[in-house]
């Protein structure tokens, strides 16, 4: 059983696919009425998450066509589910070895044979990266409705392995420019050759990956258990590979002391309330703050290598095995997208939540409709 | 609003109050019936978060006695809610300060007046830590379950600032032996010694807190959103003051390579599948695996500081305050029992909700019944 | 296992307690921040629903005093959780007889200890009719928003037994003023009559409970699952004692002809949009249309009687049983005021959903807040 | 804002689509893995409720050929979200009339455009009964579950107007023999000659339809809230055009006496418990007693009808419309299936919660795992 496939209260998404089955999708319900939208709108978000971008990432030839098959009429989102669909078209039948048979280290094959008795082997079935398409396209809803409440959200590529992007030299606008989706050209350069090696070496490697939102009003999310911070850690680890979360200063914070990570507040000249660092990364009590969010997660490194690895098969034998195909010796640009996705599918559905906290905001809304 | 006070799918729990209300509680649903439970078996986890201890945690004067007020009959739990709670006795009207008309910094002070238009200031409201004793009573019940089922749960204090206990001096027996729920004796000499320095600079400190769950069955967690990781990741990040998670090598993992990080499976003499290593932290897919689960938390320093810091009013002033009365210089072995709380309610959760995967042990179920 | 205890998305209640453990109580979550609300708010409708009011209803002794320890500060409620509790004053040791023993027809005896392997026995523990004490409190609160919102909401005893209430003879204001809360004179003392036979007859009685919602806004209900009307159905029939529902003309609807149970529009002079009858009972499409809500619940007749009854006990014997103590001959009265809680429940918590529906109102809500 | 499309807690259904959008369909998620399930499974579900099939009943030319796009591998669910769909083949573009300016009577448009600003007005949009195709799809699916675990399930029309199948005359296997889906021949010979003069009439007719369950496990139903009773009430009453619901004697319990109304327990000569009578319909305390489970649900009647209807339109006037095209005089026998396979969705979903109930078989059934 897994009725782990919906997530959201209100801003609700549903999503089902198998790597090489018909198709994967998702159901978005509890849009609001009345946003504009088309397929182009999702498709520019799955196009960068597309495979074959690089040499980094995998050759596999899908277009990922998203088709819009409810939800939206004249232009415009009616309230009602907003169905996506995505053929798979690299869906040939085809050789998958002994996939079937053993289990590949780092992989869900034993704990999803564990779990359901058997599996769909054929490219990971349901645990392929593949159904992060899915929430891509959720997500791209969700992006669409923040920028309408004037709220910026973007991710990129933090570090792969122990290249770390510098502070100093970030260009938002350079991270749409590389294939790796990261600010810094140099440590672009150094990333490529860093991910040269690893296909020579038939290895691959981790990295960490930012997101940031601005214009987040204050006070999102809701104590004690669906804290925002609290939501989107949840909401990033369930992403396939993700293996850290932190927000703000992180695990750093554990080193510090309260006098240097206390954000000061203070009132600018214009009256607003602002903070004078923000080691919080934008989140005081599990709510937003009005600074901005800023967290990272880990990703591991792909567990698919070429290299001959020790394992075993479900016949109860000890083996040795080798991973057929091309391999990514590296998950990390691809999602960007992803974990921009889930964030903002998350962030919404607390900003959707947050609208009936108080009694004389809701009492005016009410009155507007009479 | 916030209906964020309730957590789990069919273990499920609500919890409510402030820290300066009449009591704290929770409603604990989902047990299953047949337990059994009394007081002294919640009163025991309660006790080690209770202040007081030492000179490191506050001297709050807090018994902490919990009441069970329903769901238990006979010594044994029927199935039905099952209601606790602890009265505040330390309730006396006193002088709360300028604390109503200012926003300490990092607090939650301005948040959830952003949110809800005012707060309950007293003791900082619902926002208190003391808002965790409700999680330890409903914990302490989750932990009596999964230990029925042959699971081993234990948290403790991993390192506080820069002193981080060594693997090699891991003594479990010794962490219920020391303030700071340290498995290192040498690491709590260091770092009782920080800790007295903070008090004397009117400082704080921070720390990582990690958990180790033995004796989990593979296949626990719901792909793709309530993935065991995801729903650790957000459970754990609910609590107060966390600012980081991490499962197995965590941020760690980003700098490694497949090789090396992927763990081999082998079937060990008896034929029972291990793994040679755990760098996985017993989470493949976002299910458990069979190892053991560890997991760890990063915990920023105690906000609540002495010196005299800079902040606003809500009257549009930029003033300095401080803080009255004495603080912890730390919060991270009070937590500890909080983190092994809410790791064993989101576990058996995720138990419970395993039995329904497999339409073979379904009908097996229910054969069984007739 | 039973999470079932609690309900609504939003506005979200849980309720706990046994009938003659230490206490019942409820935690209501998501109510809105900034209401007036004391104990006395709750208080005057837990006097609706108080036995010994009259000859009809048990003489237990129990004065209902409800407590609320969390949620509300300096008399306004703060958006975090409300706990409320009902301390069980008759809970003395007793002679339970061989209620523990046998299964009372009509009664949940049976299928609790099916459920749970065995039961609270003492005055039917969570199955008694003592819960809904915990929903009236929580049904308080939501009532008291909804007249904040100009949302009027009222319940009466329609029919008991074949004596049914004269549309005609209809007087609001004689609801209250009569203890088994019908607005119609007549029928007041022809139901007193049929009750008075049926004590004699050491038999009970069931009867019909309207109920009536003005001033809803029109559009609430969120398609396709949780339709008003999907919603106040599952509300309402999870009272115990109900075995029907119906809304507007309800069963009678299923013989008319299409030309008759439709409601024409019109436009009224001040070019309000109205409708020339109400047939559908104020829902369309499962959302409500504008005209006042009306539905209908039929209860069973009291199962406790004191005649004696056929039945079993647990050691597999057939037993004739006498259920000692007096009971009422019917609890429709004392179910009005139940009625009205889930109601209001229930239609505040979709009115709160509605909020998020159109992507314009909620671009002028956030845009109102900056 | 809708998220209203999403039912169940452990076998969860999401439905989606409009009449005449592209197509419809749903995602059924927490199917037991390990079930054998194909699209002819599904098909002959929906041919049940196909269009075209008598006179009475739309001659929408739609095959409603089901597409499953995951959750299924070699033949059996894979434990994974199973994704079924049913293009929309009708879908020419054609003349709506002045069907977006008007509201009709007894349809969803005005409120719908109440609720969301505008909405998609071809065909009824997601208000239409085609909506409940995908219900009936998900429902192949639980009464394939229920099978397996010997739990029967049927519906059948139980009046239309004023015509009720006779008790006595009940015979199942002609149900599935005649377009009505009634199991009295006589009843069908009279309800045709009715239906025949609604045609003449342009006017239209309700009906009601009644439930079986049997071999239902006793204890099945979440008190407080998730009571059997209260869940089956919600779900049927979510399907349009519902305005009753009751459960065994149901409103006629309400003018019975205790002494009657009670089913006397006694244990046969192999020791089962029984009942006398069944007038509880099967559920005692919301939840199943093991007796047949026996609902009814009445519908009202068809609101398109061919005469005109005074109305309103968008531009604030009063108005007279005709609805165009050709009109089914009734809904009933289309809708049996519905009622079905929402009662199967429903009480699948409570079957499988009910496992985690009782302490000793959680511990039986993990040691079973060891």
């Amino acid at each position: 059983m897994a009725s782990g496939s919906t997530t959201g209260n209100i801003f609700k998404i549903t999503t089902w696919g198998e790597s090489h089955g018909k198709a994967i999708g998702v159901v978005v319900d509890g849009c609001p009425a009345g946003l504009s939208l088309c397929e182009e709108d999702i498709q520019i978000f799955l196009d960068r998450r597309k495979p074959g971008q690089s040499k980094f990432t995998t050759q596999r030839k899908e277009e990922d066509t998203v088709e819009i098959l409810s939800g939206v009429f004249e232009g415009k989102t009616t309230g009602t589910p907003i169905s996506m669909m995505i053929r798979n078209k690299d869906q040939r039948s085809k050789d998958y070895g002994n996939i079937a048979e053993i289990y590949r280290p780092g992989h869900a094959d034993y704990t999803f044979d564990e779990k359901f008795g058997f599996r769909d082997y054929r490219g990971g079935g349901r645990s392929s990266a593949r159904e992060t398409a899915a929430r891509v396209a959720a997500g791209a809803v969700a992006v669409k409705v923040l920028n309408e409440l004037s709220i910026d959200i973007f991710a990129y590529t933090k570090s792969i392995g122990e290249i770390c992007c510098k502070e100093e030299a970030f260009d938002r606008s350079f991270i749409g420019q590389n294939h790796l989706f990261m600010p810094d050209a140099e440590a672009v350069t150094k990333a490529e050759q860093y991910l040269n090696e690893m296909i020579e070496e038939q290895d691959s490697a981790g990295g960490v990956i930012e997101c940031q939102i601005h214009g987040m009003p204050a006070g999102i999310g809701e104590p004690v258990f669906d804290k925002l911070s609290a939501r989107l850690a949840g909401a990033v680890f369930s992403i396939g590979a993700v293996k850290g979360f932190e927000i703000g200063e992180g695990f750093h914070a554990s080193k510090m002391n309260g006098s240097v990570h206390n954000d000061s507040f203070y009132y600018d000249e214009k009256g607003r309330l602002c903070k004078e660092t923000n080691h919080a990364g934008g989140i005081l009590g599990g709510m937003s703050d009005g600074s901005p969010i800023v967290f990272r997660a880990a990703f591991k490194p792909t567990p698919s290598i070429g290299s001959t690895q020790k394992t075993v098969n479900k016949s109860g034998e000890n083996v040795e095995t080798v991973i057929k195909g091309r391999h990514d010796p590296i998950v990390v640009p691809r999602a960007v997208v992803v974990v921009e996705a889930m964030a903002a599918i998350t962030v919404l559905d607390l900003l959707l939540t947050s609208m009936t906290s108080r009694m004389d905001l809701v009492k005016d809304f009410f009155e507007g409709k009479r």
